[in-house]
């Protein structure tokens, strides 16, 4: 599952909650050049899934998962920026995680994996920016789990990032999310081929994995969506298994599609820890409460994103987030989008997220006629 | 599983979408006294899991499942209205379904029952009201699935009902509510014990009936009750099991013990027919659009509620119900309100549903000083 072109080897114990690793592994993808005051980098924390593979590039053609963001002229523009994106620690594409071998037994970590937190990821993914030896961050930008992993690096390191980008995060997680996910985990814990984490690498618990996904879909997108994308159209009938209580709407059908897209390419176990890291985010753990942890954040600029359909990471916790952040210290966007794509519009619904990251930005995209600066 | 007080067994072949039932049975309950007119019957269909105790009764004290509605000066008053709860064809608290014995073979019907539709329950509860002799029905009143079984009722029988009452239903599944109903199913069948619904009567599916529930308790409640009765409290340490990935949060504990609650008391098969006859429903199918159906609708006086925290019925489709009905054949109240407990709303938020089916039915709980008129 590695995909990330480059490493960082943690030298030492990485402290934890409940453990530590020996020399972790950090994978990361970069864009773009370093300037020479080493000042203009832009560090991307990811969502629950993704790999570090943001964009492509000349070593990995492949398209990333946020390819229309990040490249030559894009909003996040390459030939401006130099962009790292941190493959979160307790994933599965390349940073040691649950699925990775723990140098001191020689066996796979799987439960025997430390708690994994939000803090935990942020702090990973600094050694990073420690290992390129860049003194200040232009940014820290993050989506969903990379949103909170944005706040909590911008209260952990407050001095690295200039400007904080959350979109679709949270300050805290709500019990409506940790009960959802709670779910998921039970599902895919549910699944006998889970064993307690023991499973063969290769027979994973397909079936819990299909499952929470599932679940997941209809958390990242809205009703409104399916509404408008589905309706109530039936699946033809030669599409149609005949199974017992089988498949009988298109909705159905887009699930079982993304489902079986999901299967296989996610370590059970790695899903298990990121998902909880998600519902033991407080920043209330740094100061006290919400707006004191949010008053830590060292970001002279900040831009809190949020959808209006999101179920997951509702537009409340976007506004709590923009509202702790506005304390006079520095300068703060609140946008509040009418995408129907819920939770994931992020990673869609690209002609409203572009232009605003292109101002936050201040890229060429926007402005006609304009010389590119590269 | 039978609680209900007294059985109509229906005389010959019922028919259904792609079979028939032989002599079924429908379960219901009644209280208060059938006038001399026999007009002052108030019929009411269930939602997808309750039996026909709706109240108490001499015979049966248990507490009902809308107990705080129906009796002696409540919203629904049994001293005025002959009051008759039906359990829905398909169910398993002494209706015929899935988990009865077919006649015709001596087996249970497990998945030879054929196709359950809402249009099914609606026939066989008015089995009923033809056994009882009931000319006309003072009122049709149902939630939830039951709201969509009184709108099917309404259509398909324009002259029985003078008024209706639909709370939280809605004019036809949504894809959102289908895909979440499909993935509870999904869940049962997914449970091997399901075995393709030939499990022991008296071993059931327990871990899929567990999940599924615990999905729908998320789909019938909301993320902001959620927020004000859990927030992020832990559970206390000697509540905790210490199972890998078990339980951290009080949100987590409340959704187990409903579960639990729920386990052993629903039939397994009779739960994916319910299910799925919901998702089948739409209005639409008399009369070709949303719009024609509702004019179906025969009751002169019609009463529309909906909660606007409702994520599986929500409140647009109860705002489209109100609309259809209102071509000015006939009286329409439209409540949008504003409960925090989501769909479930009308089994918990009395307060604000009391006042308002006293007003409908004109009770005398609103008006002291007046003397009652039974």
């Amino acid at each position: 599952m590695v995909s990330a072109r480059k490493f960082h080897q943690y030298d030492g114990m990485f402290k934890m909650r409940n453990g530590h690793l020996t020399n972790p592994t950090i994978a990361y993808e970069t864009w773009g050049t370093l300037n020479f005051q080493r000042d203009n980098g832009i560090l991307i924390f990811t969502g629950l899934s993704p790999s570090a593979h943001a964009a492509s590039s000349e070593e990995d053609p492949s398209t990333g998962w946020w390819e229309q963001m990040i490249g030559d002229g894009k909003p996040i523009d390459t030939t401006k920026y130099f962009v790292i994106c941190i493959n979160s620690l307790g994933s599965c594409f390349g940073s040691t995680g649950p699925a990775s071998v723990n140098p001191e037994t020689g066996d796979l970590y799987r439960l025997n994996f430390p708690v994994l937190t939000i803090d935990d990821i942020a702090h990973a993914g600094h050694e990073v920016v420690k290992a390129l030896d860049l003194k200040r961050l232009h940014a820290v930008v993050g989506a969903s789990m990379g949103g909170m992993t944005s706040l909590a690096y911008s209260v952990l390191y407050p001095d690295v990032a200039e400007a904080m980008v959350t979109i679709s995060g949270s300050p805290r997680a709500a019990p409506f999310a940790i009960a959802l996910r709670s779910l998921q985990r039970e599902i895919i814990r549910s699944d006998p081929v889970w064993s307690d984490g023991n499973y063969d690498p290769d027979v994973e618990p397909v079936l819990g994995m299909r499952l929470a996904r599932k679940l997941g879909m209809l958390t990242y997108r809205s009703a409104a969506e399916l509404e408008a994308r589905f309706g109530r159209e039936l699946i033809p009938e030669e599409r149609q298994t005949g199974a017992p209580f089988g498949l009988d709407f298109e909705v159905e059908s887009y699930l079982e599609a993304h489902a079986n897209k999901f299967i296989g390419t996610f370590d059970a176990n790695c899903y298990l820890y990121l998902s909880r890291a998600m519902d033991l985010f407080d920043i209330a753990d740094h100061g006290g409460s919400v707006e004191h942890g949010l008053k830590q954040v060292g970001a002279s600029r900040a831009m809190v994103i949020g959808v209006k359909t999101d179920l997951l990471f509702p537009i409340d916790h976007q506004q709590r987030i923009a509202e702790g952040l506005d304390d006079g210290s520095r300068e703060v966007e609140f946008h509040s989008l009418d995408s129907i794509q819920g939770h994931d519009a992020f990673l869609v619904d690209m002609d409203r997220f572009r232009p605003i990251l292109c101002d936050f930005f201040n890229c060429s995209m926007n402005q006609p006629g304009k010389l590119r600066e590269a």
